[in-house]
């Protein structure tokens, strides 16, 4: 059906990069590493923003805006924090340009220098920090829950659309408590929400688990994760929550008047998700044919697509749509009925199966006589007629089982992908011969953490949270250990 | 009633800074310039964005996401608009930080210096017109109707919360056409969003109209603006939508087969609103109490105060509100009970006050009794008691109510504001001892336009849509001129 797609078997890479340009998500742009999110990868974007804002406030929190300059030397002050995010960022020295006097173009005024270079923020805990200090005096101006939809820079030298580019869109979330009990619950209340929110909106199964101390964010006590599996085997980071204990309180330092009248550091956490999730989105469902897109987040839900041979036969189905429309319009039903003359109707059908539109109605001349529609599921591509009459209902119900069918699917290609190794042989032959999660003992210690990463390209994606303990041995050096860990190669 | 707010006769701007610090709107970071939006703020514009977004859509627009850096070159293409923003910018000259080897924290790697810097978008016209080159073969992909919302940064000296700061968050749609009619009927159309929005959810009046060739956006054939007018007789531009010719289509070479398989270069617009919109709304309506907020633009638009000795009293009271509370909210009206503890009632009612609430009730034990509530509505400082059995709808009345009274206030001040000077004398007189619009004869040219700006610090606003033809002298040079003109002293 889908014309020039290359096949997952037959280059995943270029499979993915294939499903990004055709269905009209995303670009690279002239400036290298960044990326220019079209309108209709953006739309995605805007769902889940949707959807996630409404999580936010549902559970207290505010939306408010940080600048997005860094001040260098801000960077320096939590320790971890600086040899994590300093490193590859991108630099304000000057703040004017002047005309070339040599006549060409313009260049930079080097009168204008900085007297402090300026970071574009990687992340916003110490700018953030550095407000919260004016914000916070006692126990009664806690908690603090801000989130901020922003862009950020990292200066990533190898990049690809969506899962790592150099400016990408995020939510973080910045949140200043009491006491560490509380600055714990939110880390994983807001842990919880990005699962929820991966398995019941995107149908993208995760596991939720705590990371390793080697992948752990930078200036983080602890980090929560939910991680999730692609087709092709290797895993990928959706969401991170960071517990940070008072190590930015200590760095600008926040302090307030608790209850007993003394002084104390504030406790953190800090929690992202990012426009990374729309590449997670593409690799957990799409298919050969292209994009898949679970109906919740999808930006049009229906496409209905008249096939006629002249005038009269298009404004009868027109006339037979608009009352469907109306009915599913009520019902919150995205739909669009697409009777543009200049594209013949086999364009449009590959288009929007391209696009990943969960339902496709196709009506034409017989199917008017017949008081029927032949209607198409993206995710099984399967077809049948329906009669007109109840049509609204029985698309408003085929949405939740495409909704149900693509976690359910996707749900069972990940716990097929879970397997255990005991020696070091088998965990390298399972890594390179069906990829996938890998469930096996660690001794605990980051060298053994580092060393297996440098050997087989693997990582520690989390100790999952109900994580059963057992007695084994570490599959790299033998060392005793308590309980398997998670290990993938991933994205 | 409200303690520590200077009025606004006392000191205008001081007035203007204590709403945006008590009010919680907003307040200056540790960058230079960058202001940080508090959540209330924040929430204000956040109604603002919803509105607009939505108006954008309805028009048939798409939201998309371009780099935020430009390169240097690109500002160069286009001779004006290199003109009007190449001057005060960040510019990003390298790509990485190293520890300081004397120990001095990070410093600037200097082998990590860009091949050619970035500027930090001030506007995003050459970004985008280097993207729609891609995007544009043929009249079939035009037009091209895009929105982006973003944060831009333009290196201010003098900075004021959201009246002028170094970044700012806005909107910038930029739109391709086929032809120079279409284009111009796009850049009237949003106008025209932009005063409908600025008069019925901001309740604040406008003037549409064209800006004088030395007032244009840099790069633009024609600027329409809508003009407000603020309490201190000082105008404010409050959107712009340019017409942009076929300027950066020639810059970037964008050209498509027309229907006649010629080749042609695109017909562009942009058009923008920012959160200087926010500094436009507080200085419109509020008053030396605090903030006034129009109800639409209100993130909360009604409290409930309870007035109690005792909590059997507060619990009588929290039941009596119960059902009023539901149908509020089924009527989509933003409701908060504040039965806080920890803060008397007295400081609950300034501090609604101050933020702006439009409706606030209070409800003691002898409301309960005798089945009622005060409701004080913050545009008038009225009170009155009302029965509670259809408090909803008194509420809901009210509502519509206090919106229609913000702007008919408004448009009364604006019109009582705009005056007619037919000397130099009569002119400056006017603006300096009553301030508001000054509508005047002038003969056309730049030169005039530029002394009059130097010689009474007025600018042209705008040459209004409907401006009737008169024949007139200038006030400055005497030369003939065929209409008048809007002046103001503006921000």
């Amino acid at each position: 059906m889908a014309e020039n797609f290359t096949s997952r078997a037959e280059n995943y890479s270029q499979w993915y990069n294939d499903i990004v340009k055709k269905a009209d998500l995303a670009e690279n742009s002239a400036v290298r590493g960044c990326m220019v999110i079209k309108p209709y990868g953006y739309a995605i974007w805007e769902k889940m923003q949707h959807v996630l804002d409404g999580m936010f406030k549902e559970t207290g929190h505010s939306n408010a805006y940080f600048p997005i300059f860094i001040p260098k030397s801000f960077l320096s002050r939590e320790a971890d924090h600086v040899e994590g995010f300093a490193k590859e960022c991108a630099v304000v020295t000057h703040y004017r340009l002047k005309n070339d006097p040599n006549g060409g173009g313009v260049i930079v005024d080097p009168d204008a220098k900085l007297e402090e270079e300026l970071i574009v923020r990687p992340t916003s805990e110490t700018i953030i920090w550095s407000t919260y200090k004016n914000w916070i005096q006692s126990y009664r101006d806690l908690p603090v829950l801000c989130n901020q939809w922003a862009n950020v820079v990292r200066w990533e030298m190898r990049t690809r659309l969506f899962l790592r580019t150099a400016e990408f869109l995020w939510q973080e979330g910045h949140t200043a408590h009491a006491t560490a009990e509380e600055a714990r619950n939110e880390t994983a209340t807001m842990l919880n929400v990005y699962a929820d929110f991966a398995e019941k909106f995107m149908a993208m199964p995760v596991v939720r688990g705590v990371k390793s101390p080697n992948e752990r964010f930078a200036g983080a006590i602890d980090t929560y994760c939910i991680e999730a599996l692609m087709q092709d085997g290797k895993a990928l980071q959706a969401g991170t929550s960071h517990f940070l204990g008072q190590n930015f309180a200590k760095a600008f330092d926040v302090q307030f008047l608790n209850k007993e009248n003394k002084l104390e550091y504030v406790w953190a956490t800090s929690w992202g998700v990012s426009t990374r999730l729309i590449g997670a989105l593409i690799m957990t469902h799409s298919d050969d044919n292209g994009l898949v897109l679970p109906p919740k987040i999808a930006p049009l839900q229906v496409v209905i697509i008249p096939i006629y041979k002249n005038d009269e036969q298009r404004t009868a189905i027109g006339e037979k749509v608009d009352a469907l429309m109306a009915k599913l319009k009520t019902k919150g039903i995205t739909v669009k009925y697409d009777d543009d003359d200049s594209k013949r109707s086999g364009w449009k059908f590959n288009e929007y199966e391209v696009k990943g539109v969960p339902v496709r109605l196709a009506i034409g001349p017989r199917d008017l006589e017949n008081n029927q529609a032949e209607v198409f599921r993206r995710d099984t591509l399967e077809k049948k007629v329906y009669n007109f009459d109840n049509l609204d209902e029985v698309i408003e119900n085929l949405l939740v089982d495409i909704q149900d069918n693509l976690y359910q699917r996707s749900l069972k290609f990940r716990d097929a992908n879970i397997r255990k190794a005991d020696t070091w042989d088998e965990f390298l032959s399972i890594l390179d011969n069906e990829g996938g999660f890998v469930y096996a003992h660690w001794d605990g210690t980051i060298e053994t953490e580092e060393k297996i990463k440098e050997l087989a390209k693997a990582t520690i994606r989390c100790i999952p949270f109900d994580n059963p303990l057992e007695d084994g041995k570490c599959i790299l050096t033998g060392s005793p250990s308590k309980q398997r860990v998670l290990f993938a190669r991933a994205y």
